[in-house]
């Protein structure tokens, strides 16, 4: 009897435990950025700048406005896109839309926290507009992860998932970017390889055969419909996503690179899904997905000068990659690898990420002055002199801020090396993560009937055929 | 035979004549606002400043670049968020998203007229992307009310609702705002918690005992499916509504306090929804509605300096209020006191909006200069003195806009006083128009059969089974 | 055996042939705009501004941030409002949505090639967000074609239909901006009534008397809500189409008058819709679409002074229009003329269309400095004098860029022939492009139980139904 009412309520506590706590380490450490907080009088007097805090102007220069309309984009994304994206089941809707939503709130909060401590040390820290950038990129790659596992585990399960998974994603990030100093505007490496290979390496572990002989694995007309509103969403707003973080020229270029690869994705994966169909057919599982694989190729190389027709050839590319991966490697993953990728994260986000870190390395080693003028180092910190002192820059008088004096090749080195790091903590962490979820007695993991059903975790309307009876 | 055409041509002649109405006041009251207008030869040479109006730059001083992206936002909320949150009900989905349209399009014109006419005492005024906003705003309040009359009522009823409670909406507006000098930036207290008392009213008067017999009541797997598309793009441009109309660092506070409260707002929902489920399942009821009261309940505050955990602390609590709501109260206004409440907006927006009036409140009753610096009039303008004279602006040589002299106690006194006139005023009215519409014999109110059901106001295309058969 | 190897492989090959010559064409013509490319150190230095290209401002002049906002809005207009739009057909939803996204990638991608060429003489071009913009704009103009064709068209056909549909648009728009001049800022001629009666003119040539027997040409109820998120999203966004490419006070006139001009639409849709009913009741396929005739018929002069109550005049007239031409003039056409219009498009796109240029030419008969002051000659660049000298301006100690010194009358007379002009070429070429589809062997246009259908062009998922059963 006592065991009846823990197993009810596990889930429940645990998410009011974990709200509890959020509360109590927002309110230790957080604070508004500069940006959001009154200018104090003290402070204004003081410096003797008294009249530009309390200047009216609507646009400023407040970051808010700098941001917030691709933030809104990369938002649709994470809770439109992906949540919709996973309805494609014909009976898992409610806990595809539902635990995505749940997933991204839990993952909000948690990564605003920890990745706030991580980069700030262990110290209280503000937040702006930004920092809701980048838990909502935090926030996908548990999605991705999500993709990966979807209708095999519990909701109590996602739950631990997204908790640890945010703080292996805080630190690889930081490695990646403030250790190894490498460059990844659209996250292709620290987001999409990352979740994606997470994802899969806890799919492997929680591996059942039931899951093959599952009927419910599968989509049906309509779930198809409202699945492509997710893809579509994400197509459409791909190019904030690669370019939210990006500033000036760059950004520009990160939009325009993303917006042609993605064209260019759509059209080879209807090209490739039809000529690899026995019936020169069209796949409605590739259009949903593969046409989005060139968002994700492009994602590190996005800011740079690959011109369009790079951007173009990039999104073909990924556009055939993606539909191959859906038609032969995901079958051969499953049934001889064991690992089962109920959205086939790999062929969307894992392999394009690996072509997009790849691509991203190529393109940094032939980084120059030529090419990107006086902003090689803003593109490429690492790449500045630790001195700050440039022959070139000396002569236009400035000064760039110290970098790691490294060379291009270098340069390329460690985007190399920063997505390897990034793939094998995925799949290690994943490995372990997957072991205690699968053995923790407590988490009740689906099986049989169970799998791929909304049943189990929500109350059903009626069923679907009384909308036409009287 | 004449009453037969009567009745048939009642609606369509009605809203031919409420548009031409519409289009003689258009043309007697509304011209475009100066940042809407060319700039005059004349008006140019006389003030020497000849160069500025031709000036090409894009970005420029123009309204619209602050508020369009916003707008945009709380425009999706209106028309695709009530829209399709509306559209739960498994045989009514076709009247949820059109009488939604419907009701908006002619609240948008109405309340552009009233609202102008309110706010210029009578007199000819001009219209820039603001009254956009602000006409979203007010057609919410009837979206609200809609949303407690949804099913119940004909289409002809909800225009003469439309029509009625834009006046109303716009007088108490104008009492809260420039009488009592109310603050309320997501227009909790005035669009919320108006819209929502004002339908219940409604509903009450118009209570009819085979409502409760309504076997239409309900959804299926489908129509839940759409409902949520609507949640979930109320829940991510929410903080777009309570920031649209705040400036600088209190616009970003609000989008800030907006994003955390409802992030919390949805851990707390799943939390609650399950723990008060006799088999501990989610009920998408709740995670399409209570997940959106956190904000609602941060509406008043949330360009406050409530701290980004009082954020939180605010949207969790919502969260538990709306699930509780709609698991004990919705049940017991239905039967007890003949409220029948459709999609329960006395959980998602009533109760939330008294615990934000409450909340704004007592964060009001704490401002002070060392909270809120050289802002603090700009955030509550009556408390300014007087004279516009004041110690520490003298300081720094500036000088406040003359306000009412309010301590932060007093303010508070009348953020409750336009709490409790709000409730009063949209009960009593609401109360009003239900006799109305209950006793004239015109108005063809819905009634068994006709209960919840598309039939009667649409030509229906073919029952859904035909989809799969040849 | 090889014909069945080609019929097989037709469409594949079609696609990467195509794709491929894209990125030919790309790599031969296309380079980043100033905007989307970096400072160069050579360039800096020789002029002395050294520091301007480095500085960190996120705003900055960049273009990004003037049209990227509206842009997302336009993008989402052409891949969920199109695509969802056309999901309305039972049997159709895949194709909809499907072939919707794989037109606008071969008409975003080939459009930025040929209008780039024909804009730029046939030399290479620069390419920033405004390209993309434009881009899109083409592809509306394809998709309202498809509108026509939809569900009596191959995939290939359709390819071919972009292809050629896309150099002609670009031609009959250089004729109209370039040479005569015309002015019109939401498309309503270039775009609208192009892409109507150039798909019109396509479907008489290919019209099959089994097109009228179809028993599959019609909706059901879950698809017609699909069709509303399309149509939704249409005339939300609508005032982002029509202003996008307008610039300060004409751009927040054009936001202006198309949010007034849809609203009374709205309205007007509801009440026609209902008085031309035998039961007086709504019909659906009026409100999806008549509600968005506002938006094509104030398209020509929404940047123009028609007032606040002239949109809401033409947005009510066009409503009334399309409605008519829902229940009367499609009928007509189909049965009489053979012209068979699967989305209305004369009603949405086509009539409307005519209604904008019409107003368009009899709102510029009226333009004078009165009325527009000091931005006559940005409106109308054609009207200002050819030696750059006007006496107005003078005085202001300004210079107009040199036009052609029409009076308003003649450019009045300049946007009639630029209609006329648009309507001749897209019914002239729509008729050649036709007769080229229905007699090339090849394209296998579909007949009897292939009308309106998926399964001929989709791997169907199993049919729906089972989503209820175990």
């Amino acid at each position: 009897m006592t065991s009846l009412w823990v197993d009810r309520l596990k889930l429940p506590l645990t998410l009011i435990v974990v709200q509890v706590i959020f509360i109590i380490l927002f309110a230790s450490f957080i604070d508004y950025s500069d940006d959001a907080s009154p200018a104090a009088i003290t402070a204004t007097t003081q410096n003797g700048n008294t009249t530009e805090p309390v200047d009216s102007g609507e646009e400023g220069p407040n970051s808010l406005h700098a941001y917030y309309g691709m933030f809104q984009d990369v938002h649709v994304m994470i809770f439109i896109g992906f949540g919709f994206l996973m309805m494609f089941l014909k009976r898992y809707g409610f806990s595809s839309v539902g635990l995505n939503m749940l997933i991204a709130a839990l993952a909000i909060q948690w990564s605003t926290i920890v990745g706030g401590l991580v980069h700030n040390h262990g110290k209280s820290f503000t937040v702006s507009v930004t920092n809701m950038l980048t838990a909502d990129f935090a926030s996908a790659a548990v999605l991705i992860t999500f993709g990966a596992l979807l209708g095999k585990t519990s909701p109590l399960q996602m739950v631990i998932v997204t908790l640890v998974e945010i703080v292996i994603f805080a630190v690889n990030e930081y490695l990646g970017l403030e250790v190894f100093k490498a460059v990844d505007v659209g996250g292709s490496m620290f987001v999409h390889a990352f979740g994606a290979y997470f994802g899969l390496a806890v799919s492997r572990v929680l591996h059942r055969e039931d899951v093959e002989k599952s009927n419910k694995e599968g989509s049906v007309y309509h779930s198809d419909m409202f699945a492509v509103i997710g893809s579509v969403f994400l197509w459409m707003f791909w190019p904030s996503f690669n370019s939210a973080l990006a500033v000036e020229d760059a950004q520009h270029r990160a939009v325009l690179n993303t917006y042609f690869a993605l064209a260019a994705c759509c059209v080879a994966t209807f090209a490739i899904s039809s000529l690899v169909d026995k019936n020169s057919k069209f796949d409605m599982v590739h259009v949903q997905n593969a046409t989005l694989a060139g968002g994700v190729a492009v994602g590190t190389s996005a800011d740079m000068m690959i011109e369009p027709y790079g951007a173009v050839i990039i999104g073909a590319l990924a556009g055939v990659l993606s539909v191959v991966g859906y038609k032969y490697i995901t079958p051969f993953l499953s049934s001889k690898l064991k690992i089962h990728d109920t959205c086939g994260v790999n062929n969307l986000h894992g392999m394009p990420a690996i072509m997009a870190g790849i691509t991203g390395a190529i393109v940094v080693a032939m980084a120059d002055t030529d090419t990107y003028g006086v902003t090689l180092y803003r593109q490429f910190p690492a790449m500045a002199p630790p001195s700050g002192n440039d022959t070139d820059w000396s002569i236009m008088g400035l000064e760039p801020e110290p970098g790691k004096g490294r060379s291009a090749g270098q340069q390329a080195g460690y985007q190399i090396i920063a997505l390897v790091v990034t793939i094998a903590i995925a799949i290690v962490s994943g490995l372990l993560l997957g072991v205690v979820l699968k053995f923790c007695p407590c988490l009740s993991q689906p099986a049989g009937e169970s799998l791929f059903e909304d049943e189990p975790n929500w109350e059903l309307p009626e069923v679907e055929g009384s909308i036409t009876s009287d």
